[in-house]
């Protein structure tokens, strides 16, 4: 198994809640932004021109668990792993650290869909050179 | 089984993002925000001052499935349920809706808890006149 | 001088931030959303089709003075006035209000641009029949 | 006059809105989270204890010319200077650039402010080993 991809953020003002803690649904994006350096780090982009084509990996379903709160200006990590390459899909694991310890885990599983102005999303098979660069990054 | 709470929300500009739909990740916060109002509809808050103590109910999981994108300007409705009441915990489902069709599908849980100045969240056992409300809407 | 146009809207939890209050770019959110309820006032939308072409209102400028905070679960009344309506440009003056005393007062300029898939955003003459709505509302 | 403090984030997916680019109102953020790092880089923080109060730093004005958009994945560089300390108030100027080009401009002022739990915030004079760092950084 491949060692993680890794990605370091400091908590910004604007994460942060009332309650005095990160926002939950700021963990979502947090995991997102993380994905798309793993994806960047492959060469690649979530948003690519692929041989005259536009492809895109919109979110089909996400879920986060916390298991401790995040505070301003607290640094994290957020680890990325694949977790699984469908012939159209992928899923993406997610550890959010501070120090070593877990603040939560998640996953955001996406699906490979061809996008043309004025039409709606269409999925399409992952092309052979994307799925290989995911499942040996 | 009771009638589900429902809400209603426009698409707002900055819940969009640049695939042109909703940021997966603020309809969490649509769900948080339908799921606050139903407190209000009980008489009560997600963040509350109850018997000399402050309340709060911060987020343990969260999850979405999400079937169709939803659009700048699109009027949604929101629909809750209580899931579960545990002891300490409560559940929430959330049906998205555009013109009644689904958009998305997602759970909340959160624990109560006690919050004072300085210290650490601690669970605690739910109140019975707040359960009670919980569980017969 | 018109009465100015104006909307509601309750302060959401991830509205606010650790300082126990609205996070101050959140207020730029509500003047648009204000904003552009005043739109649809008026029959049309700042993301429109008009007469074979997108036209789209960017933002050249914002501004906003906070003079008192908003808190979770105020109820926020944002008023909307248009201060200035220029050949291709739009100027929009803000107040934030709870209980009627003033919150925020702010100011969002737009220019009026043809958006077309793949070019840069091309500023345009207001079209007069827009025009005559947002003089005369 | 000093170097300016400069910082660097890459555009994320949460930032952009349906218009394809960074929604307005992240600009804010942006700046923000520029202006923090640079407390910290003079071992401050906007949010600290000093000689047994906790000190905060509220917004009381902000506003920003956009000049050019920015887009996602963009490699931005934010320029913080200290444009004026008075006597309990600091405004910033910032410069969002990207490959030294302006995208935007923008001034938040901030007023340092007592921070004490159930009680307002209280305006007070910024402590002299604070202001000494903030004039010379």
């Amino acid at each position: 198994m491949a060692t993680p991809f890794r990605v370091q953020r400091i908590v910004e003002f604007s994460d942060t809640d009332v309650a005095g803690i990160v926002h939950f649904a700021r963990f979502f994006c947090f995991m997102e932004a993380a994905e798309h350096a793993f994806w960047r780090s492959l060469g690649l982009s979530v948003k690519m021109d692929w041989e005259g084509e536009h492809l895109g990996f919109p979110r089909v379903s996400a879920n986060c668990d916390y298991l401790r709160p995040a505070k301003f200006e607290d640094e994290l990590t957020i680890e990325v792993s694949v977790a699984k390459v469908g012939s159209k899909s992928v899923s993406f694991s997610f550890r959010v650290l501070k120090d070593e310890v877990e603040l939560a885990l998640g996953q955001i599983s996406t699906v490979c869909c061809r996008v043309r102005p004025g039409l709606p999303l269409e999925s399409c098979v992952i092309p052979d050179a994307i799925r290989e660069k995911l499942v040996n990054p």
